[in-house]
């Protein structure tokens, strides 16, 4: 049985707050979440249909609507609660008896199951299976195609079908003890990669035969890559910098903002190094990014508000050397999606809370300079935060 | 220069048709094809809002609504046309005087832009410069944020915004030259990793690790990792099964299914192979979806429905040895988009145009027995069409 990664608590407490008798999830990352269920087409293809419904009163029986042409994915990782097949796909039952229970469920899901025709029908048997006849639902408007929504509105008069894509991030903030161990895997996979392309770093180099040596590490270490900006000298300066044909010279920043998705959980750190020697303003200019970061972690701890770690950042990276350091961000949570709540953002007064997980960053990017950057994924704790990268933070001399 | 891959003879055929004044992309996708803009956020964020209005007077200066943090990607990758960034982000002036056509764009798009306040916004200076200013536009109404959608309706009381997702994907499906050279070499990538894998086939190797080998060999190539089928045995018989413990067995079919990007253009190809001598049972069953393949192949050409293909496949496996056989398709476009116009299914009455760009497969799946499944890249040609896969269709025995 796949675990749904679920925080019922949170879920729980965000339906009452809103008085919803449901809520329904429309993207991988919520259908998933909310039951297990890994959609094979979302990922890799934006139109794909799969939803889950949670109701209040039965958070661990979600009903997940689904094309029948994934119907192998239960069969291969069990989700508890209801499976609602849509579209037509042929598996043929075959003369072969087998006691292999993944086969047994392929049989009951993908053979002998009876699909309805459309998305819409399927949602509307997963509502009913999930108990949900009227009231308050909420529903991710970000994964489901608008005219299947519209239609699923007019057949269900009964229903008050309300936006909550903002919900499902809100109970999401909070991970569960799962969740942190895949994104600590996660998190380490792109440092052990990280230190794979800086050991390939040499005079000559370019860009993208270090991003292939570090794409190459991600996958050997289990992960998937996600983003890997590798940049070199003024290139650096680009936030997204894309690795190209730029070769790697004496004296040039290298920086690196990387991340990975491991079981569906995604990382995204940075780390800056120097090809020999740093020059006076690298390392001052880094030196002071790193103590906003500090600055940053040092204040971390339940019940202080994102816009107060923002300030301990930016005050922290002006006062170490930077006085004219502007960000518009200094972190994000991380989990599930590369950007999950909070943003640790200028008068954000969402307070933190234990098992929040954040990356935690003071970029600092100059036309013709290039640019610096390091960031971290933290786990708050009871008593204040616990770092979960473990490779050093310094500016790196290769 | 980008050159965005928008095929203008299309569009305008299109547009006219639609009495359009212009086009609205809002995907990574359709973005990229209308403008040239590649997105950074928006493969891996799915909240992310980029758009790219193309009016019907204008194909070839498309104006694009980004985020300001997004700004490097048009310094990196310049498009024609109009920049329209919004939101906030900090990349400083500097003192240091450059040379560089790469950091004079960075300081014009990125630092000494004014950005717009909200994603709203931009989109409506966009469609103003776009010189929209009342009629019909068609709006791609999967990319974009329903409330932003909303918000842009309000403004825009003189413009008639109609969804155009299905637009888009017409425009698409007839690729240009330069589309059907990465078609090309995102199918050459995967076939020299299904070989790279198959070089690795031995008794007691696990799914995963041959997945390992394959993905690795994607990386090598140039590739990003799509999608990983690979199953032995009657774990085959899943569609999308995901490669796991199970242990390579003398006798077991091995089913690759598998899929990657190049430079944004998808492949997806399938092969079967065996470990030492087919089973009379495993050899047949090939050798008549090789067969349906074949037939397919043979009647692809300008004129010819989408629904002919479909019924040449399904007949020529059934007339070649499974005379029950089943499918909802025989293939698809493919493109940008994994799945591109046309289906080739059953009934569809879509005809085929050269430059169209299409997987042909006839996939089988058995409880107990596995899955054989054979699937190539073809362009259609003046005459008929070409394979542009290079590797036998063969059952390979390993």
């Amino acid at each position: 049985m796949t675990p749904a990664m679920l925080h019922r608590d949170r879920a729980a407490a965000a339906m009452a707050a809103e008085d919803l008798a449901a809520l329904v999830a429309t993207t991988y990352q919520n259908v998933y979440y909310a039951s297990g269920f890994r959609s094979f087409g979302q990922p890799i293809l934006r139109t794909t249909q799969v939803y889950a419904v949670v109701a209040r009163d039965g958070l661990d029986r979600p009903a997940v609507a689904h094309p029948i042409g994934e119907a192998d994915m239960a069969a291969q990782f069990p989700v508890q609660g209801t499976l609602h097949p849509f579209g037509t796909f042929y598996i043929e039952p075959g003369r072969l008896g087998t006691d292999d229970p993944e086969d047994a469920r392929l049989r009951r899901y993908g053979v002998e199951a009876t699909p309805l025709p459309s998305a819409e029908e399927a949602l509307v048997a997963a509502l009913s299976a999930a108990g949900v006849r009227h009231g308050r639902v909420g529903i991710d408007e970000i994964g489901i195609a608008p005219d299947v929504l519209h239609r699923v509105r007019a057949r269900c008069a009964d229903l008050e079908l309300l936006p909550a894509a903002r919900l499902w991030r809100r109970i999401r903030a909070v991970k569960t003890d799962a969740e942190v161990a895949r994104l600590e895997r996660a998190t380490h996979i792109v440092e052990d990669a990280t230190e794979a392309a800086l050991a390939a770093a040499s005079e000559g180099i370019t860009e993208a035969e270090m991003a292939h040596v570090f794409d190459t590490a991600v996958v050997r270490g289990g992960g998937h890559p996600l983003f890997t900006v590798i940049a070199f000298g003024a290139h650096a300066a680009c936030p997204n910098a894309v690795p190209g044909a730029r070769r790697l010279r004496r004296g040039d920043l290298i920086r690196f903002d990387v991340g990975c998705t491991y079981e569906g959980y995604c990382s995204d750190i940075a780390r800056t190094a120097v090809l020999g020697a740093p020059s006076a303003r690298q390392a001052d200019a880094y030196r002071a990014i790193l103590a906003g970061q500090d600055a940053a972690l040092a204040v971390i701890r339940p019940g202080v508000s994102a816009a107060e770690v923002f300030d301990a950042a930016v005050e922290g990276v002006r006062r170490a050397g930077l006085p004219r350091y502007r960000r518009q961000h200094v972190g994000h949570g991380v989990g599930l999606e590369i950007y999950d709540d909070p943003l640790l953002g200028p008068g954000d007064a969402t307070l933190l809370e234990p098992g929040m997980v954040l990356e935690v960053e003071t970029p600092y990017y100059e036309l013709g300079f290039g640019g610096l950057q390091v960031e971290d994924t933290v786990v708050v704790t009871e008593a204040g935060c616990c770092v979960l990268t473990r490779s050093s933070r310094d500016m790196r001399r290769v």
